[in-house]
């Protein structure tokens, strides 16, 4: 039985207490939704505006050099590496997440030319699949997008995957895929790895190094606190670094961009990777959030991160026997750091809790999705947040016609 | 003869002139590169600091509803298709140029499926070139880029051309291509057109429904003054909305993106070029710049354009005859808002005026490129400049093997 002392003991003795108070959080406000966008570091404002009304306003072009606005992709992918467990050199920040996974799967199937098998998992996030769908279409050469369930994805890596692209932690499910066994399964299968890090960064220690992966991908909006739409980040092993192709071939990924030849000639090591002109002001604010990030120690983040979702997960089974469905596996080993819950008035539920005051997400058709971000989240607003689900669901204290008719519109 | 009396009657009478005080400027600078990056409008970082400690900081996720954050891309580029001559619905400002690029290439060779030509000049921007050999490459279908100079492009436009790639004003030269009658030449000819207005888009008025253009792409961060490695945007003709197929089907351009469908299916309309999640805190950035700019009337800042670099032209040669070479065309017709001149210590010079706090750039080999950003450049400045320019040449006051030295390393 778990109680609310238990809880507030728990924060007592969080290590990572201290680190709520270098957030700015709205007052009151329970906020489970750090991995669609997480919360604004103290930080941040000074760093943006050092970037705007200094190093833009005064030095203008000299910038570049000056404020190494030119190498910023690669500083802050070498900080970002730190957090995913890459080496110096192997990750910069840059364009979009889907931008990026269409530039790492491209690359991934010139490596392997004769097979023609994308494999994922029908958890993936769509923006996923859909650009794995647009690079096949154009390149025309015969590419089919195979996809299984979560649980199928090590059973379904054959001779003919080139490819096998997984998000390491479902948005929908949270379930989070083993690194070491499937990129053991795929390279034995002579397959290639390919992994979206959009829920995993941040929030618990990945090891693309250590566990094998080919190629990464990820965001810098949600545990990494960059800010909305911050620039998201790629990796590639140095093994792979020399036969990458780049697709989308832009001058800061040429050798010499400045050189202004006429014909492009990629950069050695990491940078070929990179596109058109680097977003400096997205890269300061995302940079604030990761050197934050920086500051904790992952492992410590990670037993957090298991204790607040244990403690929901039972919470709500104690609170509230038999009223939700657990969408997320119950092992907290198995999951990231979100819980999701199944419920047919899921998206009043939702409704009601974001009027309570307490803000998780809904993914259709029935999913409330809680996201723990253990860097600001208390292990109290485990305890309160499900008070505040209880009192809703018990009570019945949401007005079905309202929030049905506003389901309706959205 | 100009005289400096001339000049500053010019300023007198500059209808403009009262635009300079909406930008911060450092004191005693004359700033000619905002053709490479923008100064920084007044009120700029007080719409940053709303996006990121208000917006942001206080709203978190709720801000892509209550602040727009979703319709940004539509909202800005709308009123960059007001200054760029697009009617509403055909303009979204996002990612980058180079990405933006392969895009709209990418689209227009879907249209023509049995032509294999892209037809492009040697004084086009190098990322523009570079990523077309990118998307050749990877559709594999035997696309070729034809680079011809940038006089011969109307005349090289044949039955074998699927597109007219090319950026309107050139980035080395200043050379301005005739967009009505390369429009007219290319469609007589069965062939698309593709505009970079990296160096038009605030400079002078463009006019890409009025002159029939297909697609173009442009650059936030010149003459839109939108910051560092502001998003950029790009324009499809409404003719062709319909039919195009995104190489880069990511997301936000998905007709329902927040459904989470497992298959791709365009936007109607503009909505489907987008691809990841938008950048935020650059597009508050950008439109700021936008909506000052939103309040000049091009024509006039297209006149003193005009002027100010005719007058900087004649003055260099009144002044300094014979000592360089004019790069750009001598009539302002035929040139954007810059004058590039050829001298072979073009980068000690270059060297020599930043120390002296004046700012252009240098282009290799031997281009000194001058740019007059009318909203914010005086008429005084152009003779400033001059006089500057005339001191370090005639007294040859530059430190030879400081400033080659410092070339060495660059």
């Amino acid at each position: 039985m778990l109680t609310r002392d238990t809880l507030v003991r728990r924060d007592q003795e969080d290590p990572l207490a201290g680190f709520r108070d270098r957030f700015v959080l709205p007052e009151g406000l329970i906020y489970l939704d750090g991995n669609s966008l997480g919360a604004m570091p103290r930080d941040t404002p000074a760093r943006v505006r050092d970037a705007v009304e200094r190093q833009w306003a005064e030095d203008l072009i000299g910038g570049w050099n000056k404020h190494g606005w030119v190498d910023a992709p690669a500083r802050v992918g070498d900080k970002i590496g730190r957090l995913v467990g890459a080496g110096a050199g192997q990750v910069v920040a840059a364009d979009s997440t889907s931008v990026n996974l269409f530039k790492m799967l491209s690359a991934a199937l010139d490596l392997r030319p004769d097979r023609k098998v994308i494999l994922s998992d029908r958890g993936n996030f769509p923006t996923d699949l859909y650009m794995a769908q647009g690079l096949a279409a154009l390149r025309a050469a015969g590419h089919e997008l195979r996809l299984v369930e979560e649980h199928e994805v090590e059973a379904a890596i054959g001779p003919d995957v080139a490819v096998v692209m997984v998000t390491q932690v479902g948005y929908r499910t949270g379930r989070k895929h083993d690194m070491a066994a499937i990129s053991r399964i795929a390279h034995a299968a002579g397959a290639l790895t390919l992994w979206d890090l959009a829920h995993s960064a941040g929030a618990f220690p990945v090891h693309l190094d250590r566990d094998g992966a080919d190629f990464a991908v990820g965001c810098g909006y949600k545990y990494l606190n960059g800010g909305p739409g911050a620039p998201a980040f790629l990796y590639v092993a140095k093994r792979h670094h020399d036969r990458v192709r780049p697709p989308l071939s832009g001058w800061f990924g040429h050798e010499a961009p400045f050189a202004f030849d006429l014909d492009y000639r990629p950069a050695g090591g990491i940078a070929r990777n990179l596109c058109g002109t680097p977003q400096v002001l997205g890269l300061a604010a995302l940079e604030a959030g990761i050197d934050l990030m920086l500051e904790a120690d992952l492992e410590i983040v990670k037993g957090k991160s298991l204790d607040l979702t244990d403690a929901f997960a039972d919470l709500v089974e104690q609170e509230m026997p038999g009223v939700f469905e657990l969408v997320s596996p119950p092992e907290g080993a198995h999951r990231g750091s979100q819980v999701c819950l199944g419920h047919k008035e899921g998206y009043a539920i939702v409704q009601a809790l974001i009027a309570d005051r307490v803000v998780p997400d809904f993914r259709a058709p029935n999913v409330l999705r809680f996201g723990f971000a253990p860097l600001y989240i208390r292990h109290i607003d485990v305890w309160d947040a499900v008070a505040r689900l209880k009192r809703i669901v018990t009570d019945r204290t949401w007005d079905r016609e309202i929030y049905r008719r506003r389901a309706a519109v959205t």
